[in-house]
């Protein structure tokens, strides 16, 4: 019975080590598979890796079918009869843009599927297990369940409420002001500025209100040295403005070769109806706010910011640039699960928003 | 030679050491021997420790006869000829509340001093060195000198200006509000309440305006549990008011049992006048700002704050009250040898403020 326990136990630890590591190889697909959530696979027979995958991007295979052709390639065909596969979110199990993965994994001879966290839509819930089980199929779900489920937090917001998971990123001076006294508009060192492109790379849109494209002609792309990967577009830029016409004709985001990749709403009421078409007609999942405080205002008001991201300069100068304008929120928001860390002379704040 | 070149370096990193141990004695007599600095001594035959101590407070004994009596105390009186004794400061060496402190050590005959910084005051920088090595006392100073330097700041402020290190301690929200949404003053966690008092331990004044003391009746002195050590009192409390009719007579400072150490000052104009004066009448040689943002910027104006620590707390609200009120600052400040740690929910982020 004890060396039964015992062995059970082992087996439970390497199940979670190898979702931990199918999880390092989703992140290489963040940001880059809306409106998919990035997912990664690895298939082992007892102590051997016999092949490995995630999700690039929307419209390709899924991470399971990834992994299934790596050790195809690589020589395994033979192996995968009796092997386990070893994936972060529950496999899906119809069809889409591709066939479902669970068909893909019987075909295969795979005999045991263990898998992170479960299908947050309510119609496919568990239906993995089902379709895998009467296959004959042994399969697990839930392991590392909490990492799978803070990784994919923006998709799983998306799937459940229909709109993109919004941060706000800001960018202010000690004081709480987001221009320095002087006038300058560049708060933040270098390294911070990377990290805010890092940000844009694992984001599908970028929205600004018509006075940050007035006052700053910003390009809202990734630069910064950041390597873009194969496939990866430059994020939506979207302009939020009480009137187009007032928007200059020749501002960068208009005019550069990805002027096809701007959006501009005007006099928006209705930012939910907004939220739900971006993810619906465009696909976005995550939204990065960069505006000024009185739209940002206009964001807390609604509750519709998810993650905050501020970036502290080491200022202090006063001004009237609030990186929040205005009087009393309706309802206070509070931080939870922060992080924070020096990012070069900078210092960076981040977490979830919810009502304090 | 090698080896007498080893003997030195070996003998150098062991000095270093020690005057790093004196500082740590040092660090117990901080915020309580004011208008005097917090010096620590240790005294050394070959490897053994014959005594230790440190200043306690103005009027009593300084660290190098603290040190004696400790050594004498512990039975190593006929020891003390032919040691050394280290000390984070140069010994003075002219008549004071107390006896020069060089003449005990001539007298006891020890044969080396090592000690860390040099007398800041110009009329008695190295005097100690002259008067020792003519008594036949070998003398080395600048031994860990930039961290005895770094400790004494306030104090070698004090002496250079004639008027008390300033800290600004700032408690707000991320988005720069000394009070949260909904009218809420106390914004820092437990945690972050006890930092706060502790630096008030460490302080000789804490100054706010007339408007903190009207909405916010504080008690401005040293509690949340931290033990008061012997012989230090309670800060003094320092109110800087457009007019002194408008003070509640009843309000806390002016009506507990310290209330014999609150001050007013009407429609200061002249804040370094009040300054030079806090130090030559009181002694007070570190000036804790809590006050709000009006009085904060006139402080700021004035290039008259040294150090900042700000408290950040995990809210968002808006609102009116600005940790800095007001327009641009005439010149903006910039923070250095910045520190930033957790402290409960709260953020701390710390350092010395000059001119960007």
């Amino acid at each position: 019975m004890e060396s039964s326990f015992r062995m059970d136990n082992a087996q439970a630890s390497q199940d979670r080590a190898r979702i931990l590591q199918a999880l390092e190889l989703a992140q290489r697909g963040f940001g880059l598979t809306s409106p998919n959530p990035p997912v990664g696979a690895v298939i082992y027979k007892d102590d051997r890796l016999l092949g490995s995958g995630y999700h690039h991007r929307a419209g390709e295979p899924h991470a399971e079918r990834m992994a299934l052709a790596d050790a195809v390639e690589k020589g395994h065909a033979n192996e995968l009869k009796g092997s386990t596969i070893y994936v972060t979110l529950e496999p899906c199990s119809s069809y889409g843009k591709t066939p479902p993965c669970t068909q893909g994994i019987i075909d295969a001879g795979i005999s045991r599927v263990i898998y992170g966290m479960v299908d947050p839509d309510e119609r496919h819930r568990g239906r993995a297990d089902a379709v895998l089980q009467s296959a004959g199929v042994e399969v697990k779900g839930g392991v590392e369940e909490e990492a799978c489920r803070a990784f994919l937090r923006p998709w799983i917001h998306t799937v459940c409420t229909g709109c993109p998971w919004v941060i706000a990123k800001i960018a202010a001076t000690l004081d709480g002001r987001i221009v320095r006294a002087g006038g300058e508009h560049r708060i933040s060192g270098e390294k911070a500025r990377k990290y805010t492109h890092r940000l844009r790379l694992r984001s599908d849109a970028i929205l600004v209100g018509g006075q940050t494209v007035r006052t700053d002609n910003p390009e809202l792309t990734i630069r910064c040295g950041i390597e873009i990967p194969d496939g990866k577009e430059q994020p939506w830029r979207i302009v939020f403005t009480r009137s187009a016409r007032h928007l200059p004709s020749d501002a960068k985001i208009f005019s550069d070769k990805h002027s096809n990749r701007t959006l501009v709403y005007e006099a928006v009421e209705d930012f939910q109806g907004v939220l739900r078409e971006l993810y619906k007609k465009y696909g976005i999942v995550t939204l990065l706010l960069e505006c000024g405080g009185h739209l940002l205002r206009e964001w807390l008001e609604r509750d519709l910011v998810q993650e905050w991201v501020q970036i502290v300069s080491p200022y202090i100068g006063g001004g009237d640039n609030l990186l929040l304008s205005g009087s009393d929120l309706r309802v206070e928001k509070i931080l939870s699960d922060t992080q924070t860390r020096r990012c070069g002379e900078d210092f960076i704040i981040r977490g979830l928003l919810s009502k304090s």
